[in-house]
């Protein structure tokens, strides 16, 4: 099973798990904030970071059952990068997921809070994991490497300069320099992650380290290039507001054609990387349906 | 040395920590985020939580030095709660710690930001800690506690009922259910952390359990009870607030008389839990303090 199979059944049990990972324990009072938290979660969704962590196991075989925890955490820091990033004060989107946004649904105090606690529920998740609990020292590499990767110096830094780019046309290496911290940084960590999870030689987690870089930025180009060329039906999110907000795209920057161009390298890139290693050759094929994908 | 001396040597060290911890590594691009940061966790305060951890620390004879990343980490949770408590969207506070607050100066999407950078930073100092490193199964409990009592179903859950809240007359049991998870629940993790560092018996971490819910809870009360009696240039925040708010206040629950009464009898529940342990009468001392403090 490879690839689009692969990818769906993987889907399936991110989502049971996040389902069953993200409620409350017992009565709660607050529970209007769970609601708001478990909308934005539980949306359909292509789960690209929990679906990279497995297949990282999965290339040591290792099951997937490891890592439950450590794949909802990311999932829950990637869905409240979205809540706040959507906030009228950032970018003021209306739609995602094919869903109204998380403050147009319930309020942006609401929405804030939401993903302050999606965050935060993250790492209790990791100090939760039985895997983690059991080899600590794996445990407090994997808390301090996934708060690095999404912090002030990782994603949040990617989405304050995003916020604070507004050139006409920026240059290709400030673009990079974004796209690397507000995207790649979080997939980066979904895969070194699963490299520390399974133990891997460091030079497989140097490989893989430069394979979720590489993913990570083809990923977000083409998601600039999508967001330029799709029909909002098939987005599930507002199409072109990157060029209304005079967003720092890679297309912007150089053009259509040669956005394309440079996503499959750095594609090639992640995959060169990984080739020693990938002994399935799921890592690869994952690659290159992230950079083929329509939507 | 005792009581109000103890309390500024700790805050001064806990500030020299702070301002040494809390910067960016290296060349960065996204300074003004940083900067956000620093201008709302290095403004003057009272580091009640941090305090709090080293004087657990110092009843078992432990050197604040083992606690220099958990008392930071502690700050930044609380420092990120009030940037994104003061939001517009939010409480809507415009004076806080005697300075403009974080979105007044920087703007809504900078304040977001910086709340969740110091809120993910949080996690990194924990996973960078010498002393938890060391001890990486102290450390996975450190985090699993910090981020239960900061998360949905604590800090982040308080301040959403806090929120949710404009009965007339609320309820003392409503106004204590919100004070407990909004204020007493990082107190609380804060004194069960020092607890942990220094592995403590069972006992004392319950005894420590007890004391920090219920400092935690006089604390509070008294905020809420300095907010309508403190001339705002003494208070360094506005006030008055919680009453043009409609908040669920304790003074606005069972009035001003017995407010203060009740503070007391919480600080006497801590001080009665925690006495067995208490060995040079610092935690004893603490409590006095802060529910006797005049802002």
């Amino acid at each position: 099973m490879r690839g689009p199979d692969y990818w769906k059944t993987r889907v399936e049990l991110v989502e049971a798990w996040l389902d069953q990972l993200v409620r409350p324990a017992g009565a709660e009072l607050a529970g209007g904030l769970w609601e708001a938290m478990r909308y934005s979660l539980l949306a359909p969704a292509k789960r690209v970071r929990p679906v990279l962590l497995l297949a990282v196991g999965e290339t040591l075989d290792v099951e997937p059952e490891r890592f439950r925890y450590a794949a909802c955490a990311i999932e829950c820091i990637h869905t409240y990068s979205l809540i706040h990033d959507d906030l009228p004060a950032m970018d003021n989107d209306t739609l995602r997921r094919g869903r109204p946004t998380c403050h147009v649904q319930f309020g942006e105090g609401t929405a804030i809070l939401a993903g302050d606690g999606l965050l935060t529920l993250a790492f209790e998740l990791l100090g939760t994991c039985p895997f983690l609990r059991a080899h600590p020292a794996i445990g407090i590499d994997v808390v301090r490497l996934l708060a690095r990767y999404a912090g002030p110096q990782g994603m949040v830094a990617g989405q304050w300069l995003d916020m604070h780019t507004a050139a006409p046309t920026p240059s290709v290496e400030h673009v990079l320099n974004i796209h690397r911290r507000k995207t790649a940084a979080l997939i980066t960590a979904a895969v070194e992650i699963g490299g520390l999870m399974v133990e891997a030689p460091p030079a497989m987690i140097e490989a893989l380290r430069v394979y979720g870089e590489a993913v990570g930025t083809a990923f977000q180009i083409v998601d600039d290039i999508l967001d330029l060329t799709t029909p909002p039906e098939r987005l599930g999110k507002t199409p072109g507001k990157d060029v209304q907000a005079s967003k720092a795209t890679y297309p912007r920057a150089v053009g259509l054609e040669r956005a394309w161009a440079d996503a499959r390298a750095f594609r090639d890139r992640a995959v060169e990387a990984i080739r020693p290693w990938d002994t399935h050759g799921l890592l690869t094929s994952l690659a290159y349906l992230i950079t083929e994908r329509q939507a």
